[in-house]
C-alpha cells in the first residue's frame, strides 16, 4: 500500500476508480486529464497534485492507471515524442483500462519495455456503480510476474480479486473484452427490436418483458436495459457512442480473421447511426430509439442525470 | 379427466405431449400425422387409434391439440372443403400449439366458430424435453372462457400450470412467441460470431464463455447453446429451419409495422442461409457452422441422436 498511484483519465469511471482505491487506503498522489477542469476538481476532492505534463504524472506515482477513450487518446498519452507518461518511466507499472484496440495494448507494452517500465491491460467489464464500489469485472493481459506484482491494487478495485481474471499475454484481454462488448451490443440492439416490435403491435411489455425473462430470449441486458428501453430512459452508464467504438474494434479483428459477422456488423451500424443522429450520448439502451415507433432524435427522449 | 384427447401432429412435440398427457391420466383416444407411419408407431405405443381421415379424429375426441408445422400445415388440417378437423367439430376445443402467423390463429379461430366448435393458440416455448416431462412453457391466446375449460389440461403440461400464461385475445400469444424466437434467434446467431471470432483469435473458448457468463453478454442461450457450438454437437432439439421460420413470422410482423429490424433481418437472413446451405435441420446452435473458420455444410459437423 506504500505504493504511489496516478489515474489518466477521470471521466466517469476513472474519477471512480481513483475515489475507490484511495479509500482502500492507497496514496492517491496524482490525477490526470485534457480536460483540466475535471482533474483539477478531483485533485481538490482526493487531495492530491494534478499535473498538467503527464511527465510529471509519471515523476509523482509507482503505478499510472489509464482511462482514456480510444486508441488516439492512448497514443497521446504514451507518444514516443514530445510530453509522454513513458518519460522518466523507468520501474513504473502501468495499467491500461480503456477498451482499445487489442494491438495498441501490444504497442504500448513493447514502448514500456524499452523505457524499463512495465504495461498491463486490465479491462473493465461493468460500468460506474461498480468502479466506485470497487467490485468492477476486470480482465488483465500481460506479463504474468507484473500481474501478481500489482495483483493486490487489481483485487481492491474487483471485489477482492473475485471478479478478477487473468486472461493471457498482452492484447488477449482486450480481444475477450471486445468480444464481451460485441455480444453485448448485439443482445441490446436484438431486444431494442424485440421491444419495439412488441410496442407497435400493442402488446403488454411489462407480460412481454416477463415472458422474455422466462424464456430461450432471456439475457443480461433484458435484466439491465429492458425497462429502460420501455421507460424511455436512456441515463448514459455505457454510451451509445463506446458501444460503437467497442463494436468497431471486434468487427475489425473479424475483417482481419476474415469472418463474416452479419449480426455484429448489423449491431455496429445501429450504434454508428445512433452517433450520426446526434444521439451517441444517451445508453446503450437508446438503441430503442431506433425501434420504437414515434421516437428518435427528434422526440425528445427523457434522459435523467448527466450525460456524462 | 373424462375428456377424450386426439393429438394431430406427433413429430417431436407432439408425441411427448401426447405421451405426457396420458401418463398424466388423460384419455388419449387418437393421433394423427400426414407421416402415417409415425402416426401409427404412436397410436401402437399409446394403445389408441390412429385415424386415416381427419374428421374421424374429431369425431374420437372433445379436445384435439394440434402441433403441425407451419401456416400451410394449419390450412390443410382445418380446411374449408374435403377432409377437415373442422367436419362434424361442433362442442369441440382445438388448441393449436405450433409457431405459425398470428393472423392463422386469427382466422381459425372464426372458422371453429363458425361450426360451433372453439379454438385456442398454446404456444410453446420450450423443447423436446420439457413436452416429455410435463413442463411446458405455454402462452396462450384466445377467448378467456375456452381458456378456463381446458385450463387443467394445459397445466399437466406445463408443470401444474406454474409454466402457464393467458397472454390476451387471438393472435397475440403467437405474437409474443415469434418475439421470444426472433430475440432468441438473434442472441443465437451472435454468441456463435462471438465464439467463432474468438476460435479465430486463437482464444480459450471456456474462459471466453465463463467472461460472457459473468458479463453483459450472459444470455440464456449461451447456456443452452454455448457449450454445443463449440463442441461441434448440434443434435436437434430446436432447428435451424424453424428457426427460419419463425425468424421470419416476427420480421413479417415487424414488415407489416413499417419497422426497420436490421438485428432480427440479419439473423433470419443467417438461418435461411442454413436451410439453403442443406443444414437446416441441425439445431439451432448449428448457426455456428457459418461462423467458425474451417466449418460449414461440407466439413461434416458431429451430429448426436436423430435430426427428427
Amino acid at each position: 500500500m506504500s505504493e504511489r498511484i496516478a489515474v489518466v483519465g477521470v471521466g466517469r469511471m476513472g474519477a471512480n476508480m481513483a475515489r475507490r482505491l484511495q479509500e482502500a487506503g492507497y496514496s492517491v498522489t496524482a490525477v490526470y486529464d485534457a480536460r483540466m477542469d475535471a482533474a483539477e476538481a478531483l485533485a481538490k476532492e482526493l487531495n492530491c497534485a494534478n499535473p498538467l505534463k503527464l511527465e510529471d504524472v509519471t515523476a509523482l506515482a509507482d503505478v499510472v492507471i489509464t482511462v482514456v477513450t480510444d486508441d488516439k487518446s492512448m497514443e497521446a498519452i504514451f507518444g514516443l515524442k514530445g510530453d509522454s507518461l513513458l518519460k522518466g518511466a523507468a520501474g513504473r507499472v502501468f495499467i491500461n483500462c480503456a477498451t482499445v484496440s487489442p494491438a495498441t495494448h501490444v504497442e504500448i507494452e513493447k514502448r514500456a519495455r524499452k523505457v524499463k517500465a512495465a504495461s498491463l491491460e486490465a479491462c473493465m467489464a461493468s460500468s460506474i456503480n461498480q468502479a466506485r464500489a470497487g467490485t468492477l469485472y476486470l480482465m488483465v493481459g500481460g506479463d504474468a510476474k507484473v500481474y501478481e506484482r500489482v495483483k493486490p491494487l487489481l483485487s481492491a478495485l474487483s471485489d477482492g480479486g473475485k471478479l478478477l481474471r487473468y486472461i493471457g499475454r498482452s492484447g488477449q484481454a482486450a480481444q475477450v473484452k471486445a468480444l464481451v462488448n460485441m455480444v453485448m451490443n448485439i443482445n441490446t440492439a436484438g431486444l431494442a427490436e424485440g421491444l419495439g416490435l412488441g410496442s407497435a403491435l400493442g402488446l403488454d411489455l411489462k407480460v412481454l418483458m416477463e415472458v422474455f425473462s422466462q424464456t430461450g430470449a432471456n439475457s443480461r441486458v433484458l435484466a439491465t436495459d429492458g425497462e429502460d428501453m420501455v421507460n424511455r430512459d436512456h441515463s448514459c452508464f455505457f454510451s451509445a457512442s463506446h458501444a460503437a467504438k467497442d463494436s468497431g474494434i471486434a468487427y475489425a479483428l473479424g475483417q482481419q480473421a476474415k469472418l463474416e459477422l452479419p449480426l455484429a456488423k448489423a449491431a455496429l451500424a445501429q450504434y454508428r447511426k445512433m452517433v450520426k443522429l446526434g444521439i451517441g450520448e444517451l445508453d446503450k439502451s437508446g438503441v430503442a430509439e431506433l425501434t420504437f415507433k414515434g421516437r428518435g432524435p427528434k422526440k425528445k427522449a427523457k434522459v435523467k442525470g448527466s450525460s456524462r
